[in-house]
């Protein structure tokens, strides 16, 4: 069996990262969320082990210490991180782990794993942005305005990644990000032993 | 509008280039086909100027010293080849010109198009193959068997292409090269000028 891949799943806050990431897993077996540890507090929907880990201060900066993490940032004041030891497990077994990110830690990602797909979500446009961070409904003025300058200061990273996808519908997107997956099966540098 | 791409569909002979690729023409106004010259006989069914140009000698050789080739190349006793002007212009319509080729030719191909994106059609299996080659009908025992022995060398050179695709069931791969299509759209390198 060949292995499977991480897909890196970015781009800006608000732009509906979790909403596609979600979508995809509801509607494919082969894909497994990367969960993520973080020092920020849980929102009122949010599960420990499924949205995030939340972890303290000190136990986040202990498993930076032995390197628990293929990546980690400090984003508005609060740590985030992805556990190594699952995404290496899932991949071996095949399996393609979904990991939705900033941009700030895909790129941190991408200097350990530049074999990675990276995906950057595009708003349809900057007051489309605005609209749905305002919309989120959990953050105060100042913090929207933090947002949406990080969201521009972002957008000059796009060359980084490998494909760009504009989250105007979820459906589209979806299928769009189904075909990379698919197109990122076929090419001949994934492939191994191909028996004839 | 962003420019299209030439998209190499290629693969050893009796693998189904042909009815995959009309098959993706039927489907997609996106997609035009590359119409090749060539100086070998017109089969029965064949039509100059939909299925190839057929030319002389004469006619091929003076169109060679007149670079009027993207590639050309002596197959099984034959030249063909393909005119230079109208993948250009299409290309820069923004529309996906399909090239169905065979193996020395895309190699031809990519020494002068490294942009373009190469798609290897593979054979379920090499028995299969033979049944393909020999349902065709129209070669004799040595020809079959010449095209076997090419078939097998031909594989050799599947990693200088982007993209295998085993074509099982024509309706299966035809989906697949759709979304290589999609995938290749949605690329950072091919995007220009996204606005936000």
């Amino acid at each position: 069996m060949r292995d499977g891949f991480l897909l890196v799943l970015s781009g800006p806050s608000g732009v509906g990262k979790g909403t596609v990431c979600e979508a995809l897993l509801d509607k494919r077996k082969d894909i497994k969320y990367s969960i993520s540890a973080t020092t920020r507090k849980k929102r009122p929907q949010e599960k420990n082990g499924e949205n995030y880990y939340f972890l303290s201060l000190d136990e986040f900066k202990d498993k930076i210490d032995d390197g628990e993490f293929i990546e980690y940032a400090k984003v508005h004041g609060n740590y985030y991180g992805t556990p190594k030891s699952y995404v290496v497990d899932k991949i071996a077994e095949g399996d393609i782990v979904i990991l939705e990110i900033d941009v700030q830690g895909a790129l941190q990602v991408k200097e350990n794993y530049p074999g990675a797909v990276y995906i950057f979500l595009l708003p349809p446009d900057m007051k489309e942005l605005r609209s749905r961070i305002e919309k989120r409904a959990t953050e105060d003025e100042e913090t929207i305005n933090l947002r949406m300058n990080n969201a521009k200061n972002e957008l000059s990273f796009i060359d980084k990644y490998d494909y760009a996808v504009i989250n105007d519908e979820i459906e589209k997107t979806v299928k769009k990000i189904e075909c990379i997956i698919e197109a990122e099966k076929l090419k001949v540098t994934n492939i191994q032993g191909v028996k004839l």
